[in-house]
């Protein structure tokens, strides 16, 4: 019983936790019982019954189906069920006809080679990239409404009403996934997109200021190293976000106009943006594993050039909070461009003092990792231009 | 004309080029369809007709929504729908039954109110890890099958009976699936895992012998230099492919023993050998930035250690083909202890020469991409020993 209480427990903590910390997931389920229970009206209200009520059905079908997290997701899926419903509908009346006429043997020949065949193709276009992203759900309706249809043709025989009825219903269900997503929380992909790109992108400068600072901080200063260390392990996010970068792109671009946001906004240079940045993350990721190796540099040797690397890390960290910023407030900054130059000083200041390092005549093995950290320094200052670019 | 001809003819050569590439898109193209058409034979045979004909619809629904392009991808989704089709059966009922006793005017608030409270809590639960990796479509069909009978149970009296027609449909609708994905050309989830992470490793070894050798060339021998530095892009597709390698592992676990794979073979291994190569592909990157660096060491210079960073890389590249061919052949190596090894004193040797390096008192300043090269292939050579762990 103990063992049970405990389990509970800790369920009951995890999914208050993951409610707590987005709380627009709790409200997306509150969402989805209102948008079904407003279906539920259309099966309950006398007056409507008569038109669609009896098959009211496709609408719960619909309202349950389409209805997704963001407002993207919702009108991408209803959209394409929409489409897909009608262009298969007619097509499969299409095909209704022909076999209707083409006498009693050949009937279920025709409707049985008709689905084989268009149920072929269309799963087969799935794999085909552009259909993929904007139609991947519509192909999946079209070929389970046209064999629907062009095989239940063979028994119901008010079709066209069938039809009709089928189209109204959805439209009916569609229309409340849309305006409960639309009007009630909304959770927009774009706004999503646009808020992930810069908290990776501040994530990335203080990993890279954290990471930094604690390769060059003294021993003594133990808490610090700690509480920053932790912060650089923020990079790692980058490393893996391109799905839901995509994803997210891909449904912003359903999205009418919302707040700062126009109907044509540029969503894939926030893909463009996101892979730069991960270009930055992996070198991040090596210099973190130079950082960690065995071998370290002499203490004289890092203070020669403790200075100069974390004023470069800073730099590169301004560079990018800035970036960030101009995003978040969707404004060309003004002193980026003096962020970039303060950036070049710094390198070229590294590269002097890294001669200099040179005359010490120690043995180069032990500064191996302190001049690879530092060559590494150079090429991410190279990667975050490009992601302001 | 012309445009739209020469339209059609890329688009006809892309749609032939991807299905020469992989022929199993188009086999699973025609299964969808062998599918569709066996089930359409429950439809017309007339015996059959007074069981299961009426809601035969119901099957083609299943066949089209269940049928994946891999085994584990049907079973998930057929599982998934029988179970949920089930329990959330069972519950409407029990709903049912209730609202039947609480009198007229509170029988719809009954109804409605069960559906709001289950529809919200189901949709919340699928932002919980371990619910959204095995029962996310479950979850819809849970929601989907409960909201129809609990609502439907208004109007239709034979309620009991609708649940059974449904789930015997579903059984003749899943068990079709099956039986033709499992049967008929099987795509295995588990075989293609298999299949990229062994391919995924190979290329690995590729374009880090590439990538160094491409390096070290003589400018002269240019034409060799173009086919290496091709080969060494390969390790781009490593970097992103952490999406399918999660979603095929996932699927991976619903598959029975087929071919070398018992049933509870450790699928979740090979996404621990995925984020190791990850690991690995990160370091290869920053490598590949310093190869294009504009600062390049003296040819001297490049000569010094050219023999031995040619040697570790083929080390690092021979191992990974080892081990790659021993999870092929599913069998341990017998000689990969004896390559490690090898590559220890390579390692060695190059620390060696590293040091001697100094002594030519040239400036730091323009070997640095040359060390950082070494350093980088030293933390590979370190990352490679992770992978074979």
């Amino acid at each position: 019983v103990n063992a049970t209480r405990s389990t509970m427990l800790r369920l009951g903590k995890m999914v208050w936790k993951l409610g707590a910390d987005d709380p627009r997931k709790v409200f997306h389920g509150l969402k989805v019982g209102i948008a079904l229970a407003l279906v539920s009206v259309f099966y309950y209200a006398r007056p409507l019954y008569d038109g669609v009520g009896g098959a009211a059905m496709w609408a719960v079908m619909t309202v349950v189906v389409v209805f997704e997290f963001t407002v993207g997701g919702s009108l991408y899926k209803g959209v394409n069920r929409a489409i897909a419903t009608f262009t298969a509908g007619a097509l499969a009346i299409g095909v209704h006809w022909i076999a209707s006429k083409s006498g009693e043997t050949m009937e279920p020949i025709v409707r049985s080679t008709s689905v084989f065949m268009l149920a072929s193709a269309a799963t087969f276009s799935r794999f085909i990239p552009t259909i993929k992203i904007w139609f991947d759900y519509g192909i999946t309706i079209f070929i389970l409404t046209f064999s629907l249809v062009a095989v239940s043709g063979y028994r119901v025989d008010e079709l066209l009403e069938l039809a009709e009825e089928r189209l109204s219903t959805i439209a009916i269900g569609v229309s409340i996934c849309f305006l409960v997503s639309i009007f009630v929380f909304p959770v927009w992909a774009g706004n999503d997109l646009h808020a992930l790109i810069t908290r990776n992108m501040d994530k990335l400068a203080d990993s890279l200021e954290g990471c930094v600072d604690a390769y060059f901080m003294n021993d003594e200063t133990n808490g610090k190293k700690e509480s920053s260390s932790k912060k650089s392990q923020a990079y790692k996010c980058v490393l893996n976000s391109k799905a839901s970068e995509d994803s997210l792109a891909n449904l912003s671009k359903w999205e009418p106009a919302h707040g700062r946001f126009s109907f044509r906004h540029p969503w894939s240079k926030y893909q463009r943006i996101g892979a730069a940045m991960r270009y930055c993350a992996y070198c991040i990721e090596s210099l973190n594993g130079c950082i960690n190796s065995e071998i370290q540099a002499p203490d004289y040797m890092k203070n020669h050039l403790a200075f100069i690397c974390i004023k470069l890390a800073s730099n590169c960290s301004k560079i990018l909070k800035e970036s960030s910023n101009s995003i978040k407030s969707m404004q060309q900054s003004a002193t980026i461009d003096f962020f970039i130059s303060e950036l070049h000083t710094s390198v070229e200041e590294l590269h002097t003092l890294l001669s200099q390092l040179h005359t010490d005549n120690s043995p180069l093995i032990e500064s191996l990792p302190l001049i690879t950290v530092a060559s590494l320094l150079i090429e991410i200052a190279k990667r975050v231009e490009d992601i302001v670019d």
